[in-house]
């Protein structure tokens, strides 16, 4: 038993679609998250930029008392866990393990999908993550630089027309590819699910990277008995720009009102 | 005569605009370039991040001796010229007050269109200086919250089915209101300016923001006495991202190759 708080960040607001999930999972446990809203997104951005923001948005959790943290951003993950693993002594999970875990488990042609932000493809570690699960399976990859943009102005639903030209864009190699299976692997994409849903067609299989990183933390920790002994835990909730902006799309991302405070923090003091 | 360099910075790629013409107009003078390539773009977040991040990119550039500043920033001249102003003992030219007076001179008809980030629209800062200047003019403002993350991706070409939908669905209010001056309040925007064209219709003047801005700080230093005395000045370039990517697309920008070192600083210990 483990009363201690989750801490989970993201680049922005995409990380709330693995809180979600955890607090789903894991009703008792408390939990802290920060969105680096000031500095969003990181897809775009060198590697050596994306690993200086993520090990101040760690610093950050880390002036908390935490059991874990919870690397809810496709980027970070896919950039700089090695790294973040290395240099902090509790347990770190991020996205693309899981991800690969599921889709390697949902695909029955061995074609898999793969969407991510610029950094997260160039960085390949969703396909060697697979490769080492399922070295039989082929996976065709796609950066689709504008989806983060989209999502944080809000732009993310069906009848979109922007939204829905740029999905068309972005997907239609894999549509014609043949994958029945598509790891969304970035968590701001659960959002853009419906749309990629349409565009994809409805046999094809969406992996939701926050979600399976939201189960794989959760059973981590029940296996290693470091779940807390509580029956409601709460949230708080740490941006780096305003938190009037954060509040307002937050609770589309949660799919419910923001059940915590929400303070703003100077991350670059980190 | 002042031999020292002229300080530019923006948001990201869009400060270049106001460089090049900088640089065509006063080949001589010796230009200090700094992007914040790492934290752009800038136009969707709080007035207070906006203005601690100006700071910063203020601070940096005074760690050289300048004899001025030029806000090629939008979002930055719309929201803290002012403090930036009193806060420092050397001119500092915003592109609010330029953009604004070359409108009211290409108007005929009194309507002017106005388009820039959601920072710089929603601080009124347009419509305060031509009205100032204009009283009689109307004008009509929209935010354009996806046009910098398109021109900071290389999405700004005609032709271009994403960027000619956005520019519709942002522009056709203005259009319908029959302006016939359109101000491109941000600095990345005279990348769009065949598209924007295309979109409004010929007939309609585009002000381009980074241009009169470096236009009036060239006017000024010129009446004061204060240009170099050299034939030919150079450039050097900073950036708070990778810089071999600002490298490749800043040619775009600057309509030819970079004429200069590129290199990076850590803006946040500014």
């Amino acid at each position: 038993m483990d009363q201690r708080a989750i801490g989970v960040f993201d680049s922005g607001m995409g990380g709330l679609t693995a809180l979600r999930e955890l607090r789903r999972l894991l009703s008792g446990e408390d939990l802290v998250y920060f969105g680096d809203t000031g500095r969003v997104p990181y897809g775009g951005r060198g590697r050596e930029t994306i690993l200086r923001y993520a090990r101040q948005d760690v610093a950050f959790l880390r002036s908390f008392d935490l059991k874990a943290v919870v690397v809810a951003c496709g980027t970070v993950s896919a950039n700089a866990l090695a790294e973040l693993t290395a240099e902090n002594p509790l347990p770190l999970f991020g996205v693309v393990a899981p991800a690969a875990r599921a889709a390697a488990e949902a695909t029955r042609n061995g074609r898999i999908g793969l969407i991510g932000t610029a950094a997260s493809i160039r960085s390949g570690a969703y396909e060697r993550e697979i490769g080492a699960i399922a070295p039989a399976a082929e996976v065709f990859a796609k950066a689709c630089p504008l989806f983060v943009p989209l999502v944080e102005n809000g732009r993310f639903r069906v009848g979109d027309r922007v939204v829905e030209l740029v999905a068309e864009e972005y997907l239609s190699s894999l549509r014609e590819a043949g994958v029945d299976t598509l790891v969304l692997g970035c968590t701001h994409y659960p959002l853009l699910a419906e749309v990629v849903a349409k565009t994809m067609g409805p046999e094809v299989a969406l992996i939701d990277t926050g979600a399976a990183c939201a189960a794989a933390a959760a059973g981590t920790l029940a296996e290693r008995g470091l779940l807390a002994d509580r029956v409601r835990g709460g949230s708080r909730y740490f941006v780096s720009d305003s938190t009037e902006d954060f509040a307002r799309l937050a609770s589309v991302f949660l799919g419910g009102g923001v059940d915590g405070d929400v303070e703003r923090v100077e991350i670059e003091k980190y």
